[in-house]
């Protein structure tokens, strides 16, 4: 091939022992270092010995999940790593724009421009950790989000490229004509700035999104520059894609400035058999009885009583209309449970495998089949990896599937550029203020 | 020496290219480094091979410093040193309890308990920052303060010690019974609980202070281990330690269970002439008209037009009582005007070096003998070192300085135990609560 072929981008999705719910209670799983530093930085190096673009944590304020915060982790492997993207989920909702500003700026310095968030609006309602009474409801949440990444940004901006001069003849460390007040005055923030950090190496962290419900696609459209989505089907993948990548142009952006990247979850080993075993395996580990539970919970219906083997229909089921959360991954389920006609044991297991991820169980040849499809189909620009089970998932993946990627010459075969948005192929976005001096 | 001498506690202050304001014009200073990670690493590994206790970060939110964030740059210093402690100041008043215990309770999990909290109210006013007109007054920045304090601590408390089972064979990650809601409801905070992360590995990070008004005094009596303070002669530094060490019964707390650390700003050379002649040429490099600006600012009156020479007088100035913000330094320099009859360039000079910090400027030895007295004459329980010039002052307190400590038996010869309360002697606090089933 003598002309360069459009290229895969790949995150890994890491999640302690894998994706797969169960994934603690295998044999050699070891939920015991899931907090443990070493551990999580062996991961992340088998990650970036596989070229993979990024590694991402989600997060969330509430629950008992027990894992390391993602500031402070990524800072951590930041400074342990050379190449790999590192992308921290914060919630906007909760959050302060100037304190997620500079964290963001702190972590993209230490890492030399390799940084980036994803930005969620906050999935779980957080509202009793921080002295509220409720969940905002879910527009109000992206207005919010809107303003936040604005605000954020014009923070990222506050200071221009060049303000730093450290000029010792002059005695001036600042141009401070180049470090300017924002006097941000919005519907929900007001903030005046600046910042106190020069602007990132990156100018802004790279930006990811992953809501997928009506809001969620205008916000990426206007917004993000990576998107993570969960689909089923090459079909309902396709769908997303085009219907995303439409809805660019009415923001001024182009076709590659946004990359989407629906999350596959794999179950590998050199043999169908083999995988199929760890599947099996995988499923026996479920508590279903907590499953049901959750499930009940998520579905706003009590499903406690129903057959496990029986097709589940929709009867009683909370339409996404009525849900004031995750109103993608919501609907995603009532289109499992209607299109493919799942029994209650049978959606336990898809989502055990990766809550609403597409789940794929074979070999690695296989696999480097179905993300070539997807990729060269208009489907992805590139996948979220989301091993059902770390390490051995991710090992598996970096050994074997991302040289057959190499061969067929999708992958790259080493980093290009420096920063994760070199990675990304996005360009660095000039500072969005015409700041002059007569505005400082 | 038969029997164990107490020992002394020894932390670095860190802080770009050094204490003195314009240590960044020397020849050999590399303000360009700031954000380098990688510099500011080496300066830690020096510290950590002078097996000091502890280092630390000031921090604030709002102006134009130009430096790393805490959370991220201690997080990323822990994966990369194995026995110092990483003391990280963060406010108060502009953050959230849920956010600030989380972090903490990670970045104590990511360094194996070697995480500090240096609590401030916030000093100066970040109000514009955060979409608030004025920043609290004085004494309710120390109520909320208490309360915030209060609510961290619950949360880390939320886990009991036990509480991660890790139990393949019944399929149980945690004892549910052991993660407890805290349903704390104060005048400030409303937070329900539990965080979401397993309690520290130190229970809590180690509490420091660095307020030296009333309420701080009270507050650091109440709830600090550690306390940073500013004196400028033994006779003050001798008071305060009497004065915090003797409010701690009322709180059922023994002397041992707070250090006190003043704040030690050295120049230091072989010879006195040399270290002289550092002095001096700092001193050039200060920017006059800019100290008197600041200065200005800071006591509330336009100083411009004073002469530089002559003796400074009190009038004019704001009292105090007046000042909502840093009192206990703005007392230190009333009483510098009015006990030593400085003039305003004498002055500039003595709070250019350490911003009102015991200045020193001599040989290694000469240090080694001011330590000791401070040390052996009830004024310190150690000293909160803070190199004038970075990095090239601190090599020379921990070649030089450290052995000479360790020679007279005053300081570690080894790193004692494993973490940051192991260094300083402080023990593991209990889970205060007292959790039963029923709480939960």
């Amino acid at each position: 091939m003598s002309e360069a072929k459009r290229q895969l981008h790949l995150n890994a999705f890491l999640f302690g022992t894998g994706h797969h719910e169960a994934s603690w209670r295998l044999p050699d799983a070891q939920p015991e270092k899931n907090l443990d530093f070493n551990h999580l930085l062996r991961i992340v190096q088998t990650a970036e010995r596989g070229l993979l673009d990024s590694v991402f944590l989600a997060d969330g304020y509430v629950g008992r999940s027990n894992k390391l915060e993602p500031f402070t982790e990524l800072s951590a492997l930041a400074s342990r790593t050379k190449h790999i993207g590192l992308i921290a989920t914060v919630g906007t909702t909760y959050n302060e724009p100037f304190h997620v500003a500079r964290k963001f700026a702190s972590l993209d310095h230490i890492s030399k421009g390799r940084a980036g968030w994803n930005i969620v609006t906050g999935a779980g309602s957080a509202a009793h950790n921080f002295g509220l009474e409720e969940h905002p409801e879910h527009s109000l949440r992206y207005e919010d989000a809107d303003e936040f990444v604005e605000v954020t940004k014009q923070l990222w901006d506050s200071w221009e490229d060049d303000a730093v001069l450290n000029d010792k003849a002059s005695g001036k460390l600042y141009d401070q004509d180049k470090i300017h007040k924002i006097d941000y005055e919005g519907q929900y923030y007001k903030v005046q700035g600046p910042l106190n950090i020069a602007r990132p190496p990156q100018g802004y962290p790279v930006l990811v999104q992953a809501g997928s419900s009506e809001s969620g696609k205008e916000f990426a459209a206007k917004v993000a520059e990576v998107i993570f989505t969960a689909h089923q089907s090459i079909e309902s993948a396709q769908l997303f894609y085009h219907d995303v990548k439409s809805r660019l142009a009415k923001y001024g952006r182009t076709h590659d400035e946004l990359k989407i990247l629906p999350g596959i979850s794999p179950i590998l080993a050199e043999t169908e058999a083999e995988a199929k075993e760890i599947e099996d395996q995988l499923f026996e580990f479920i508590d279903k009885d907590e499953a049901v539970r959750r499930l009940s919970e998520r579905l706003g219906v009590d499903l406690s009583a129903r057959s496990l083997d029986a097709p589940l229909t929709l009867e009683g089921l909370r339409s996404t209309d009525e849900v004031n959360g995750n109103k993608s991954r919501h609907q995603l389920i009532l289109d499992l449970i209607r299109d493919e006609q799942l029994s209650l044991k049978q959606l336990i297991n898809r989502l055990g495998g990766a809550r609403g991820h597409f789940t794929f169980t074979g070999t690695p040849i296989q696999l480097a089949d179905k993300i070539e499809e997807w990729f060269t189909h208009g489907a992805a620009d590139g996948f979220n990896v989301m091993p059902q089970v770390y390490p051995s998932g991710l090992d598996i993946f970096v050994n074997r599937v991302v040289p057959e990627l190499q061969n067929r010459g999708l992958f790259r075969t080493a980093y290009e550029g420096n920063t994760l948005r070199d990675r990304l192929g996005l360009k660095r976005p000039e500072n969005a203020r015409r700041w002059a001096k007569a505005l400082q």
